[in-house]
Parts: C-alpha cells; sequence; structure tokens
C-alpha cells in the first residue's frame, strides 16, 4: 500500500472502542462507494478496486480513532464533485465522524491541476512581487453600481491588488449583475490607468442564469480581472472547469458562504484545514476566504493558521495558493497580522472600511506602507 | 408588520440571557444583509428596506431564544441562491444558531413558482393514480452500462414507478455518462413498452462538462424521464433554472448527500425539515430524498414527519412534492412504512434489493401489491 494510484482520506471516527471504530470504517468504505452491503458486492473488479480498503485504524486522544480508507480514482473520475462524493457524501449525514485528512495520491495528483494561478500567478498579475495582497470589498447590498465603483475606484487609488464584490452582490434590481460589472470594471481600470496599478476586480457570481461558466466569461469580457464564487452555494464544479480553461485564464477566489456547519462541529464535518484550503485546491481556487481569528466567527488561531497551510503547502494538490483571513486587517494591527499570515496572504477589508468614507484611499495607502516597513 | 412583502426566517438562538440574543439577533439582521457595521449603515433604501428586521425575539424551551428577521425581497432578487445566501450564508459560520423557519412572503411566493410537476404531476407522468410510489436505485458503481441497463429493465418489469441512478454514478470510465444515459434510457423504455408500464428514469447528473442545464437537455433527448441532482455538491441554481424551463419539463429529484453538518448539531445549521423540505422545494424539486427512521444515518421519526410535511405543506412554496424516504422499505415493514408516510411518497428501494438478483422483479411486485393492499 502507498506505491499504489489510489486516494486516501482520514475519518476521525468517535467510537467506544476500537472494534466500533474498525466496524465503522468498514461501513464507511461501502457507504462512499458501492453503497450496497457487504454480501451483494460483486466479486472482482468492483469488490478489489473500487470498494473503498480500510488500511488502518488508529486510535487518536480524546477516545477517537483514525482510520484511514483508500480508493480507486476511477470512482471519482476527473470531475472534483463526484471526488468530494466519495471523500464525503452520505457519510457527512452521520455522527461522529469527522474527515481530518486527503492525500490525493499520484493518480488524482495528475488528474486536478488545481489553481491555474496561485500565488506566483496572482503576483504576477498584480504586480505585486512581495507582501501579502490588499483586497477590500466593495459593498454594502442595496448600492448602485455608480456608488460600488466609486468606491472601487477610490480603493484602488489607495493602492488595492484586488477589489473583491461582497458575496451579497449577486443579480438584484437596485444593481443589476450586468450593470455593477460594467460600473466597477470600467471604474478599475480607469484609476489603473489614473495611478499606473494593476488592481483585479473580482465580480461574484451566482448563476443567476443557470450557466457559471457563461457568466464567468461575461466577466472576463468586460474586462474584470477575477471571480468570485461561493461554492456552498453553487458547488465546486463550475469552478474546477473554469480553472481548467485556458480560455477563460482569470483567476479564483472562493467565499465561505453556506459552508459553516461543514466545520463547526469538532465530531462532524470536515476539519477547517480541509474544507477552506484542500478542498478549493483541489477544485481550482486561487484564493481561499475564510473568518480570521478574533472576528465574530469564533475560528481559532490554530484552525486559521491550519487552513493557511493547506492553502500554501507545496505538497497540496496544484501551485500552492493564497489564504485571505477576512477581518482584522488594520494599520493598527498590520504588524500582528503579518507575523501570523507571512506575506503570501490576501488581507481582505471588510466593513469597518467604509467608516472612512472618501479616506478610503488613505486607509489602504497606509496600511500598504505599514506592511512593506515590516 | 405581517401585511408587507418581506420573507421572514426563525433563527434559534441558543444564548445565556435575553439581551444576548437581542443583541446576537441585530447582528444577524446587519450579517445576511449588508454586512457592514451598524454605524455606517447609508440612510435611506439600504437601512430602511435592505437591512434585515428583527421583528421578535421570544424565549423558547431549553434556554434558546427564537429570534424572527423580515428581509426585503429585493436583497434576494429572483434566484434560490442568493435567497439562501441571505437566510443563512454567513451566519452559517456561526456557532449556537439554527434556522428553525421560514415564511416566503407574497412576493417571494411570486418569483419563486416551486416545483413543476409535484405530486399531482408525478401521478400523472408515472400513471399511478394512488398509494405510494416505488423507486429502485440501479447501482453498485463499477458496473457497466449493460449491467445498469439489465437491473433497471427487471425493475420496470416487477412495476417500478421510478428508476433512480445511485448518486455514486458520474463519468467514470467503466460506465460514462452518455454511454450509462443511452443503456438505462433504451432498456427503461423497452420493458415500459413490452410491459405496459410508464417508469420514468431519473439519471445523475453533476456537472462533468461545466454546465448542469447542458447535461440535463441531454438527459431529456436521450428519452430518460427525470433528473437526479445533488444540491449540496452542484448548487441550487442550476436545477431553479430547470424547473422554470418549460422546454425542458423533465420532473427533478434531489439527494442529500454532502448537506449532513447542516442538520446534525441542534445548536447549528437548518432544521432537517426546511432543508430537506423547504429548501428542495423552493428550488424546484419535485422529490426529496433523506434518509429513512431505523436506518444508518439515525434521523428520528419526528424529524422524518417534518421533512415529510414540509414537502407537502400546502402552504409552502408551489406545489406539494414528494418526499422520499431512503431505507427501511421491504414487504415486511410496508405497513410501517404506509401508515407513517401516508400514500403521497416516493419509497427508495436501497442496497439489499440487490440480493435477490434475477428475482428484484418479483419483489417489487410483491411491495407492490402490498402497498396497495393496505
Amino acid at each position: 500500500m502507498g506505491n499504489d494510484n489510489r486516494f486516501r482520506v482520514t475519518y476521525r471516527i468517535f467510537a467506544q472502542d476500537e472494534a466500533e471504530a474498525n466496524a465503522r470504517a468498514n461501513d464507511i468504505a461501502l457507504e462512499q462507494t458501492v453503497e450496497i452491503p457487504d454480501d451483494v458486492v460483486p466479486e472482482g473488479f468492483i469488490r478489489d478496486e473500487i470498494v473503498g480498503q480500510v488500511e488502518s485504524v488508529q486510535p487518536e486522544s480524546n477516545g477517537a480513532f483514525d482510520a484511514v480508507l483508500s480508493y480507486s480514482p476511477d470512482s471519482a473520475g476527473y470531475e472534483v464533485v463526484q471526488l468530494i462524493n466519495v471523500i464525503f457524501g452520505n457519510t457527512s449525514i452521520q455522527q461522529n465522524v469527522r474527515v481530518v485528512g486527503f492525500n490525493p495520491g499520484s493518480e488524482i495528483e495528475r488528474r486536478f491541476s488545481g489553481a491555474r494561478f496561485g500565488i506566483k500567478g496572482l503576483r504576477k498579475l498584480t504586480g505585486r512581487k512581495s507582501g501579502g495582497l490588499i483586497s477590500p470589498v466593495i459593498k454594502p447590498q442595496g448600492s448602485s453600481p455608480a456608488q460600488l465603483a466609486q468606491i472601487a475606484s477610490r480603493c484602488v487609488a489607495g493602492g488595492a491588488d484586488i477589489i473583491k464584490d461582497d458575496h451579497g452582490l449577486a443579480n438584484q434590481a437596485i444593481a443589476p449583475f450586468e450593470e455593477r460589472l460594467k460600473a466597477v470594471s470600467d471604474a478599475v481600470a480607469e484609476a489603473n490607468a489614473k495611478h499606473g496599478h494593476k488592481a483585479l476586480y473580482f465580480c461574484n457570481i451566482t448563476g443567476h442564469t443557470g450557466n457559471v461558466v457563461e457568466e464567468a466569461f461575461r466577466v472576463k469580457e468586460m474586462g474584470a480581472g477575477g471571480i468570485l464564487v461561493m461554492p456552498g452555494l453553487i458547488g465546486f464544479g463550475a469552478m474546477q472547469h473554469l480553472a481548467n480553461n485556458a480560455e477563460f485564464g482569470l483567476p479564483i477566489m472562493t467565499h465561505p458562504s453556506f459552508t459553516g456547519p461543514f466545520v463547526l462541529t469538532p465530531t462532524t464535518g470536515i476539519s477547517h484545514a480541509i474544507m477552506y484550503g484542500t478542498l478549493q485546491r483541489l477544485a481550482g481556487s486561487d484564493i481561499s476566504v475564510f473568518p480570521n481569528v478574533g472576528g465574530r466567527f469564533g475560528f481559532t488561531r490554530e484552525e486559521c493558521l491550519s487552513i493557511a497551510d493547506a492553502c500554501r503547502s507545496p505538497n497540496g494538490i496544484g501551485a500552492p495558493m493564497m489564504p485571505s483571513p477576512g477581518g482584522g486587517m488594520s494599520v493598527d494591527r498590520a504588524q500582528e497580522m503579518v507575523s501570523m499570515y507571512g506575506e503570501d496572504v490576501v488581507f481582505l477589508l471588510g466593513g469597518s472600511l467604509l467608516r472612512d468614507r472618501e479616506k478610503i484611499g488613505d486607509t489602504i495607502k497606509a496600511m500598504r506602507e505599514e506592511i512593506d516597513r515590516l
């Protein structure tokens, strides 16, 4: 084992004893693949290759057991949706089991190319050769395209690297998708030209037309610099398709909306690192947004660092990508943030930035200077 | 309040006291809409309409508080993805808050038409005028298209109403999407013709081409009777688009893969009824699959019945739809199942059916007779 081409998932099983943990591991092996009782599994290819194989069940601390199961790449095929379905589809509905490890193996590594840009690509696109990237969010929902464009323009003037749509900007009547896309793309292009900057506008797409890929191409046509997607609400598949599509060729940022329950309960779901690092990377995200420690979401410092590690590890799928902690960044806290996350990071600037109104650009400029000084 | 056109969400907040519950309700009102601090909310339309409004906070049993918040339909627009984003996007990432109620109000009812077929439409399509529908699942993953087609054919002969793909059949090399679709559609059509039945084949689509809607139309072209989708993995948006599209015009079945963590912890996520009833119905599902009580997933009888109620309530969005409990149906247990779920239900027959091999049809026939006798 280990030299083959199977991929491996580590499930933390909360069981009374090793016998129960072993039984549950065997159940998972069937549940995640053939979903039939063991006695009706056909012999041959299905029994030998397709059914999950329990490789080890080891006691962990806290009375839990870590079970490593291997699966055939042919169970997943070439699509991230089915890969995630094998990793945790039905087992996600069971108590006392959490996904805490994923090892793609050689074949899944070959089939899934991950981020098109990653850290290096984003630095090239933005011209930000070193230091954390700064990404203000344009909002609030209910603003007109012109109002959002004005905020974007001020942010570019101040030296923002990425202008990100609020994830609540969809296709509402007050700021329809096409109008917002055009107004903000134009404003960012104009401000870039005026100040000699290379800021990228990431436009949020939600699939309101029924076709996420088509909307993403529309974003490109209108001159924006990237897309924002919420895999919890639109899935992971369109992202994989876009990341693999050279003709599209824009970076992708993912937002954690509607994914919280996966990580909140330590005995169910998926670890923070896998949810906001590994899976995003598998699907082709270049920047993964997650709630920073100390904000209103209660993630711990360790959980945030585990996400950043999964995003940037040289051992993950494809190119290392940028973690993007939301909340906590300010001139006062820049030192703390830089010492925590290092330089390959996108610092998201949320709602409190709006307090500075027409001086938003000055705030971003001061933050840039502070980051570069450290 | 109440006579306006806003939609309302009930959040169960687990707090120390009413003051904390009130504070959290106010935070949710901002988080789910403008996502900026209260002091920077622009006055006028945004403050008056867009920001969520806390309508009441009432103590519940177990030290929890139920907070009812109202939101503008213009916060959601016309798309289910953004509607769910408003209901629970970011707040899903917080501890101690669970969505337990949803009242669409007049305007969301107007904008979201729900299921195209629902209970009545499915009875018309299948010719099953009364009694529960029977839906065997073709599997296991790793079988060839011909093997799956043979199982389907036997099930049709026995009188199955719906032949459902296993949710783990995607586009794997052993049974690529197009080949499986053709083989099973043809087998079902042939068996229908031979036996004078009207069974429908629901083909699983995962978006492997990057375009779920296009794959759904391909299913229609090849003569299948419906589609199976996993909203937890491919999102809710494409389903809404398809349910609204008269040219498509096939029924939709939804599968709960990768949604478990939303319901498993009573202090976070979403209630069973809303997750597997209300949201599926909002997005246009005709049949919602969920794990039945007594099986390997631990849902209680009350949870299962709450899902069935949400699917079939005359007060929900659009036409009442079919709940589809997975597991537990057999000739021996038919009486128990019928007395629990009544007749407007799709009984899913899973892996243990395969024990009967070439006699699968006889088993289904016996089950049909037993259901009709009761």
